[in-house]
């Protein structure tokens, strides 16, 4: 058999095979036994492959950009570690529901443990963090192989695709000669994009559950909804809808898209992860709590519904995936949140919803996002909350705010408003990591939806300084507000904080470093902004594209301490200030 | 129950288990979830904490540290991608052997695959990775949990150093809250240094198996012995008596560490790989082929070991493993290699060997070296093989040099020379990545035991770049060599070179970096080398300790050149100058 044949018609009927199904970007790292998947790739116009230097950079990349796109992306690494570097960024896609086909290439079987050069256990390498994993046999150089690797591809994006969206793993083994000399490697034949992407399928409620939830919600008194974190936003119309329908007011994490937008946000609440620190929020007590879209970023408001067990819990998700960590829910509805709301609007449809529960929260949250943002405002020296206030302000319609996790993701859940002005909030909201937040963000940004502005604190920004070579090799646009705080300011919101001894060096953990050098090594420009002016003004400067990494110095304790002021007078306006009728 | 208290009592049981076992450094990374672990190894004096910030960083740190002291080092990390970021070192220390006791924390149970926060399924995280993983109880605060953990740790300690020694994985779940506050945290109690450490327990060959191999090489006519490479090199006394009973060459890869030293090196082969090259040396027939160690680094040793199916194939191990890709062995024996070498030799002990083929293998052995010698200092511009020429000369007794993968290792191989001053030579071949090299090297470094050299690529540089804080941070002494031909120079040797249209954007793939900035912020010096003089002055400066980077620029294609050059003068000075009598 002409082995090198095999492994060529058999990459380039996988690759085809992806392509008919819609893939449209891959992220190829170098190597040799992935030669075969590599050059399939790359005598391809339908698919662009986007090189990375690192895998874990790599896979993150494809989060990013998978998740921008709605659509899969396939990643290609050769055999060994490489495969390894991978995991991190699979099991964000895990459990943030990205669809993701990764590729790893293999020694054939015979070179399987039985030490051969880097060839290192790869079959079900990710265990439970994929929805599917195939050990893909060997080229054989028959006809049959045109179908058989095409259908696994095509198998792959659907099960990437599937119910539950998330990474599949796809491992190829190739033999030697991996690939023919150029005059005995055939002349690649053009594959056409897609005409159409395979699609996900939508999942149904069952009729009776729709009916008896909604039965539920017409009795109870007072339901409040609430749109948590979801992958590609929730659908903003149909709970809109539902929260006319029930007169309830939308606690909106900014991750479920719907705080910001066209969409009726007459109900939308923005600022209840300051309303429920106060014991004052107990006072509106929900009858029925339906909620859409993970569990919120704000843990005041995770405390605040576990103060409810006796009320009726609803929680709206895929099958296949339990989001409720605090055992609350009396009732689960299963299928798409967008068929979900419109049934249960359908069904809820000239009921008389009870006035004055989303009146009073309306009114308190209107109080309290006032105080937040006048706070903010009169805080002169740079506050961390600030910049999701100046970012809102400042960037178009369409841009997109990335929150890292940590401190980021928990300032854009305080301080970003209910606006119309479109804007998209993303974070990497599965696993919470700080790993691969900058490749998630350029990944994100390759995806041409318009500016990204990552928001990212200078641990999460050392972890992943690899994913900006990204940046200069693919020539891409990205800001990014460094919060540099010189550690880990979210551990002094923790018990450990009052560990002297021990703190600085365990929790507080400066990383000492001046990373102006490392961002012009990338070809980045880096300002470094004292104040909101310079701030403002290195905003404006990085609209004329490329990497432009704008750093805020801030100072961890100062922080905590401005945070709890912000938090207090929001509370104040909003439950002491005026009374609030209780219904 | 006192939950703090519970986590506190637990976590410094099992610190102490691990002390008392002989684990005498930790790596730790900041989190919330391993508060208990963390502030337990911050609390004794017994163990050393390494702090990373980068846990793949950290791992492989880790892996350098254990394989240099030849002991465990444990690992510690919060929950979520934390973990995950493990796996790439895990998978080294997997296949080199290299004893790890990862200590990954966790969500408690009821939290777990149901949406909370920063909770991933760790449970098995490493898969076949590891030689035992445990999913740890919560602590109760009983007084049982004193041995409990204890016991946790020691057999952790003694998995990870079992008869096959390696990575082990304990999951530890914390609830909260995780510590008491200050008053309530009660005061450490120190904890000896274990007065014995834990071992390995010896693994003694099956006295059968050893008189029927010791059968078949005495029968044989002209047994050559491989010694491959092995994580704390192989015993170099017991190897050479057995050469001598056999009087056979040592094809001694230099990560055996038979290559220098001050044991009988009369019959060791240090330039088979140019050898072996030339069809010449079929005519040296070896009748058996023992081996020690992994499978060589030379690819034209392992062929030219293929070309003698008949030939009785013996390779030495560790039960538990199989290393021989090729199916070649027609007899293993199980057993350390210094109990089976030594039990050979005295088997063996009076036989009267063939005289002849070591003696013809020294022969072309000590004309091949000279050639290849001459040939690399007649090469005035930057020749990437000559660097391990400067620096065996240049390092003290007891100096490391650490090649990283792809290209480095191999010029180790073919560069080094059979010397008495004693070097220490480390890679890491278990699964031969091009990721964590620098951390392997750092944390070979902080094991103290004398000078390190790293020979690296610019492209496994890059890979791990931020291995390079925890030089900074604890003011580690490491050399590095860095070998900058901007791109992946191995590909060239491959068929995918011919490829024009393809090879340098999928192959060659310059990452087009300066380091200077990079190597700065980090606190290290950088020195570029444009000439030998310059090279070995650097060299000489970098005794003063610190981080020193010394950067040569290499031509890709001249390298490939250059590389043939000297094998092809090699295999004429040593077949073709003077005909060798084949015995």
């Amino acid at each position: 058999m002409d082995i090198a044949a095999a492994n060529t018609r058999a990459a380039r009927a996988f690759v085809r095979g992806l392509i008919e199904a819609g893939v449209t970007d891959v992220c190829i790292s170098p190597g040799s036994r992935s030669t075969p998947l590599t050059v399939a790739f790359a005598e391809q116009r339908a698919v662009r492959p986007w090189l990375h230097l690192d895998e874990r950079s790599s896979a993150f990349f494809a989060l990013g950009l998978a998740r921008a796109k709605g659509q899969p992306v396939a990643l290609v690494c050769t055999s060994g570690t490489a495969a390894a570097n991978y995991l991190p960024a699979v099991v964000e896609a895990n459990l943030s529901r990205v669809p993701l086909v990764v590729c790893t290439t293999d020694r054939p079987p015979r070179l399987r443990d039985n030490g051969a050069p880097q060839a290192i256990d790869q079959v079900k390498l990710y265990g439970t963090q994929v929805r599917w994993a195939a050990d893909l046999p060997l080229p054989t150089n028959e006809t049959a192989d045109e179908s058989r690797f095409a259908g696994y591809a095509e198998r792959a994006v659907r099960a990437a695709l599937g119910v539950l969206p998330g990474p599949v793993h796809m491992n190829l083994p190739f033999d030697e000669p991996l690939l023919g000399a150029p005059g005995e490697h055939p002349a690649p034949v053009a594959v056409a994009p897609a005409v159409a992407a395979l699609s996900r399928p939508g999942v149904a409620p069952a009729a009776a559950d729709v009916r008896a939830v909604a039965r539920r919600l017409g009795l109870a008194r007072w339901p409040i909804i609430i749109a948590g974190p979801e992958t590609g936003g929730l659908p903003a119309e149909p709970i809109a809808r539902l929260s006319a329908e029930l007169n309830a007011p939308i606690f909106a994490d900014p991750l479920s898209g719907l705080r910001t937008g066209p969409h009726d946000r007459s109900r939308v609440c923005d600022s209840y992860d300051a309303l429920v620190r106060d014991v004052a929020a107990v006072s509106l007590v929900p009858g029925a709590i339906v909620r859409f879209g993970g569990p919120p970023t704000s843990k005041a408001l995770n405390q605040y519904v576990a103060r409810f067990p006796t009320a009726t819990h609803i929680v709206v998700d895929l099958p296949g995936s339990y989001r409720d960590p605090l055992a609350l829910n009396t009732q689960r509805l299963e299928g798409d949140p967008g068929l979900v709301a419109d049934a249960l609007a359908a069904e809820l449809a000239g009921l008389e919803p009870a006035a004055g529960l989303a009146e009073a929260w309306m009114t308190v949250d209107a109080r309290a996002r006032a105080a937040m943002q006048s706070a903010s405002a009169a805080f002169t020296e740079p506050f961390e909350g600030r910049v999701f206030v100046e970012l809102q302000r400042a960037l178009p319609p369409g841009a997109t705010i990335f929150a890292s996790n940590s401190m980021p993701v928990r300032d854009l859940d305080s301080f970003v408003v209910s606006d119309p002005k479109p804007l998209t909030f993303v974070s990497n909201r599965g696993a919470n990591g700080i790993d691969g937040v900058t490749s998630s963000a350029l990944g994100h940004a390759a995806a041409g939806g318009g500016p990204v502005a990552l928001v990212i604190g200078d641990i999460a920004f050392y972890h992943d300084l690899n994913g900006l070579w990204a940046a200069k090799r693919h020539g891409l646009d990205l800001t990014i507000v460094l919060v540099n705080n010189n550690g880990g300011g979210i551990f002094h919101y923790l018990p450990q904080a009052a560990h002297d001894g021990l703190f600085e060096e365990w929790f507080g953990t400066p990383p000492d470093l001046d990373f102006r050098p490392v961002v012009e090594m990338y070809g980045g420009r880096f300002t470094l902004a004292d104040d909101w002016a310079t701030f403002a003004k290195g905003l404006d400067a990085a609209r004329a594209g490329g990497l432009h990494v704008l750093e805020l110095r801030t100072d961890r304790a100062r922080n905590v301490a401005m945070h709890r002021e912000a938090w207090a007078a929001a509370a104040d306006a909003a439950w002491r200030a005026e009374a609030v009728a209780a219904p």
